[in-house]
């Protein structure tokens, strides 16, 4: 399958609902909404929205009502970036080729930008669409997967290990738990979304799940090693930032030519985790390869 | 009825379920976990919680299974705190008499403990504990509203106007706009929580929120009062602040005398929206009252 045009095709229908979805800038508010909207239509790929559809397409669902959910988890993944990006953390002037977002509102507003965010994508989680479509317990499992996947034990927590871990000799168990946490939990919490939606059975969780632990670890390792290989052009945001802040990284514990067959075999684990699916899960199969191959 | 014994009583079960819920400070977390938990158990007193808990009591429900959202109201309340006091927002180095979380954790790690509390929250509202006592639609109901009321329009969006508007000139109009979201949308939603909890038929949801949002003005209108009024020591905050600030007030606009007649009208007609209810209704009167009364 041709997964170039499946996801420009899926950015768009992302992209669109996302537009209806968010507030429009106008009346007292409008700057507070136009700090939102402008991370939120920086040219993100929205991997995660179109993981969420492509897992309950491979269950045969009808994903019309997924959208919200979708768009949650990308306004949850701009907020990260927002916050991630802010002079206190990361600090970091450039993000998809533009200035970040407290470059253009200010700290303060890219703070709220994010926290914002972050508040709405549980408006849209919560949202009575998805609940006419599936069981509102399901609906209530997903808000349950994704707040845990982004909270403490996930997504935030991991940032501040991270940020911790930063100038110092960590151990490579603890550059996989700042991984798994920081990137991996939304990725993994994006595919039981569309599993929760899709009425996945047992055993078909526990399949994706395994597809979406490797997919994001491969995610984490490939960006490891565009930040050494890309250029700052390439990649829209600071190129060899890991090295010039010390990060542990992939390739700085096994080189670059090992992290690519680790990137090689988790995309490998990614693909095998779907054999009991039919066609209907190519887009997933294709996506993991992709993600192998994605450059900016 | 002894409102005191009633709130320190409240207080008493809301910090033993928090402390059950909040994460222990172990594991390679534990950084992350202390600086959500210090500001989380800094004396505050459990207001938001306490009013949903009362708003059930008050249509007869048994509010065990309440529990988790009522704690997920005191960690949205805790993150708002955190981030407020934030350098690049309003700068405050003093929240209830201790140095505030950026001071003690550096400002990263405060910005994380309040994105980490936030998402902890929205797992407390979607508890499975209070989706066996409920309706899941109901629950579900409960997450939309309290959602709603900390994002854009609401406080997060109060925040953002609170900030833009500092040393400007700004028409009465807006200044209720600003205490509306920053202060009364969570307010409002935590009784809306309780009432959708205890079943409310839609006159007593109006009811409700109509108290709701009168107490929701009171709170800020008195908490301007304070600022003017108050010591530094009685506060736990620095006093006179706003005035520093620059910052519009209701005793900027309409003085001392008549600002306080405007928080007792506010009071008299949280109370009058509570008429239709018997005597279970009395510690939400009560506790109208003592938002007036109330000093640190």
């Amino acid at each position: 399958m041709d997964i170039k045009t499946y996801l420009s095709q899926k950015c768009l229908v992302v992209e669109s609902a996302l537009a209806t979805y968010m507030l429009p800038e106008d009346g007292p508010l409008a700057n507070h909404i136009k700090a939102m909207r402008y991370s939120l239509f920086a040219g993100g790929k929205r991997v995660r929205p179109i993981l969420a559809l492509a897992t309950a397409e491979a269950l045969h669902a009808d994903t019309e009502a997924l959208m919200p959910v979708a768009c949650a988890l990308e306004c949850i993944h701009t907020y990260s970036l927002i916050h991630d990006d802010l002079p206190a953390m990361d600090n970091d002037d450039l993000r998809r080729g533009k200035p970040t977002n407290h470059v253009v509102f200010g700290e303060a507003e890219a703070i709220l930008a994010g926290d914002g965010l972050l508040s709405f994508a549980f408006e849209l989680l919560a949202h009575p669409d998805t609940g006419q479509a599936i069981a509102p317990t399901a609906q209530l499992q997903i808000i349950r997967a994704v707040a845990k996947a982004i909270g403490p034990i996930g997504m935030v927590g991991g940032q501040s290990l991270d940020l911790a871990a930063e100038g110092k000799k960590i151990p490579f168990a603890h550059l996989k738990l700042i991984h798994s946490y920081k990137t991996g939990a939304l990725i993994t919490a994006a595919v039981q979304s569309g599993a929760l939606f899709g009425k996945a059975t047992t055993d078909q969780y526990q399949a994706l799940t395994r597809y979406g632990e490797n997919i994001g670890l491969a995610f984490q390792i490939v960006d490891d090693l565009l930040d050494v290989e890309g250029s700052t052009e390439e990649l829209g945001k600071t190129a060899g930032a890991d090295v010039e802040r010390n990060k542990a990284t992939y390739p700085a514990f096994f080189g670059v030519d090992k992290t690519r067959i680790m990137a090689q075999d988790a995309i490998k684990d990614a693909i095998a985790a779907l054999d009991g699916f039919d066609d209907k899960a190519e887009p997933l199969r294709a996506l993991a390869r992709y993600i192998y191959d994605r450059k900016k």
